[in-house]
This record gives C-alpha cells, sequence and structure tokens, in this order.
C-alpha cells in the first residue's frame, strides 16, 4: 500500500489539530516529531512498547530515541518521501497511548 | 537478601488495603494472585512490559498469564516458601503500574 | 478474516514437523501447545516482547503464561473453535524467534 | 553509588576488547556509541526489550535511538560526567544481548 504524502498545508492544518507536534525537514524529507515526557524509565518504556506494537500493527515504524523518561517520536514514509495520511494516524495513535502511559 | 514468609493473619490485613488480591494455595505454596482487565492487548502488553521492568530491578519474578486483554498475576517467594513482604510490595507495584496503562 | 479448523489428522501431521508441541483439549478446545526455556528471565522476556510483536501483526494472540525463564504458549482459533492454519504459521513464528532468543 | 570516569586512555584499552565500540564527544561529554543491525524491526526490538530490563536490573539507562531493523546505543554516566566502569560493563552486556537476538 502506497500513501500520498501531504501538502504543506494539509499537514499545517492537520497538526493544529494534535498537541505538541512539528514538522521537522533537518534528516531530508519532512517528517512529524513530538518529545514526550514520563514518570520514568519504566513508563517510558511502557509507552515504547506500546506504540511498538502499534507500528508493528501497522507496519509503519518511527524513527524515535530515548533518553531515560524522554521519548522523542519522528512519523514519516520513506517510501513516499514525505508525511502522509498514515504518519497523522500513527501520531494520533501515539498521543492516545502517552495519556494512557503515565505521560507528565 | 532473604524475606520472611508473612503469617496468614499478616497477609490477611494486608491485602484488605490493596484492591482485588487473593491469597491462592492451589500451586503449593501461599501466593498473592490478581487478574487485571485492560482496553485490549496493546494495553495489556504495556502493562507487562512495565511490571517486567519492576521484577527485574526487585530481581524477584511473577508467575503469570496473558490472554488477549486479561493479565493473571501471582506473586510469591520461592526461597522462603510462601508470601513475604517483597511480595507485597510488588503487589502495590503492579496496582499502581496498572492505573497507569488503560486498566479498564 | 475466517480460518477453517484442520482435521486431528491435518494437526497430528503438521505438528510432526515441528517441535515440540503438543495438542491439548483441557481448556475446551484443541489448541497447539509448548514449553519454551531460557538461559533467564531477560532471555525469555525478550522472547515474549518478539511473538507480542508477531501477535500483533497477525492479529492473533496466544494464550500464555511465564515463569521466570519458562514460556508456555497456547495457539488456538476462538472464533475457529480449533487449531487453525495460522495457529500452524505462529506455532512456527514462535519456533523461530526462540531460536534466536537465547533459548536453551 | 557512584563511579569514577574512566581516562582516555583507560577507554582507549577497554574499547580494544570490545567490537565496534566509539567514544563520541558531540553530546557533550565522553560516551561509548554502537549502532546494531538487526534481521528486521522484530529483532531489533527484541534486543531493545532486552536491553530495557538489564539497563534496569543495573539503574543505568542508555540514549539510545531505533529506525527500523538498526539500533544506536550511547552508554554514559551523567552522575559522573564521562565514561565509567559501569558503562562498559553494560556495553559488554548489551554486546551480550545482540548475540542472542537475531543480530545480522
Amino acid at each position: 500500500m502506497s500513501y500520498e504524502i501531504l501538502t504543506k498545508a494539509e499537514i499545517d492544518t492537520a497538526i493544529k489539530q494534535l498537541d505538541g507536534w512539528a514538522v521537522r525537514t533537518d534528516s531530508g524529507q519532512p517528517a512529524l516529531e513530538k518529545t514526550y515526557v514520563f514518570s520514568g524509565f519504566n513508563a517510558a518504556f511502557g509507552f515504547v512498547s506500546r506504540v511498538a506494537l502499534a507500528a508493528e500493527r501497522a507496519n509503519h515504524h518511527p524513527e524515535w530515541q530515548n533518553v531515560y523518561n524522554k521519548v522523542c517520536i519522528r512519523w514519516t514514509t520513506h517510501a513516499s518521501g514525505g508525511v502522509t495520511s498514515l504518519d497523522l494516524k500513527l501520531a494520533q495513535k501515539s498521543d492516545a497511548i502517552a495519556k494512557d502511559s503515565g505521560q507528565t
């Protein structure tokens, strides 16, 4: 399944309806990025485990990093060269999981 | 580190202050048991991952089973032959994690 | 997607090509069961995490239990009332992951 | 527990006995860094889960990032301002887990 990349205007409209996501372009193609802060490593890793399952379910995987209680996630669609509706869907899913995972 | 087993009276008093834990003796030695229900497999597994980290931190591991959105946990101390203060501590920790993990 | 249950003869033929799987019927419907032993809790939980991802990918989840370095898995298809080709596929996948996860 | 930072010479000697680790200083203080490549996301995440358990056991957590089948780990001791014997120990532990986790 391929996904069409969203225009800059479409992305800007979409992330206004989300909380805390920004468009980053410094790794070569546009990506949605957000940093979550949790109560500690235990909660942060619970979030990571749940997003990993959601990613595997969707067969779409983030670029992410973790330092103790912080998790920074980027969603972008390499096959399409930018941000697609699938990235928006997984950004929303990430937010839903974070709310449920001891996000501070 | 070894832990003294609690008497039946001590366990009964302690689990009155917890929610939903019962003493089971059918696997040979007393154990604290509780079944948690989550919103789905994703949330159940986030809980499992976090309890695994807490167990590894304490070097004390549960007997547990999972079927989709349900996780049944037993805490007992094999080296002591029964329920100890360490089991109570991890039962409380399990409850704290569950509240933070989409428990229904 | 629904899956047809396999006949007893089909299951018997299939598990002869696998290693260590047995048909259990004590929880009401036939299920494939196997117990894996790992080098410790750390390796056992790595296996559990990987099977969880495979299960979520297939949207088909095991009944399983863990005690320290042992993981007992059952695959059965509730919607079909027995063992299906999907259970066989995930039994094979479990074996492949276990070989790659410090199985002793 | 605090750990003394190792001198540059001590680190250089130590990492010669490991495989593929380099000293990085671009995030402000010296850190040991290595990138592992796995057969896919499933194997990469099994490795991540196991290192998370080892980190929690040691109460010492990495800076790490994951993109699909790649995991880049950095070990440094913030409280000490550099690389300590604890970082070396966890670098070795990471290597041992990776060998056991479908590293390609």
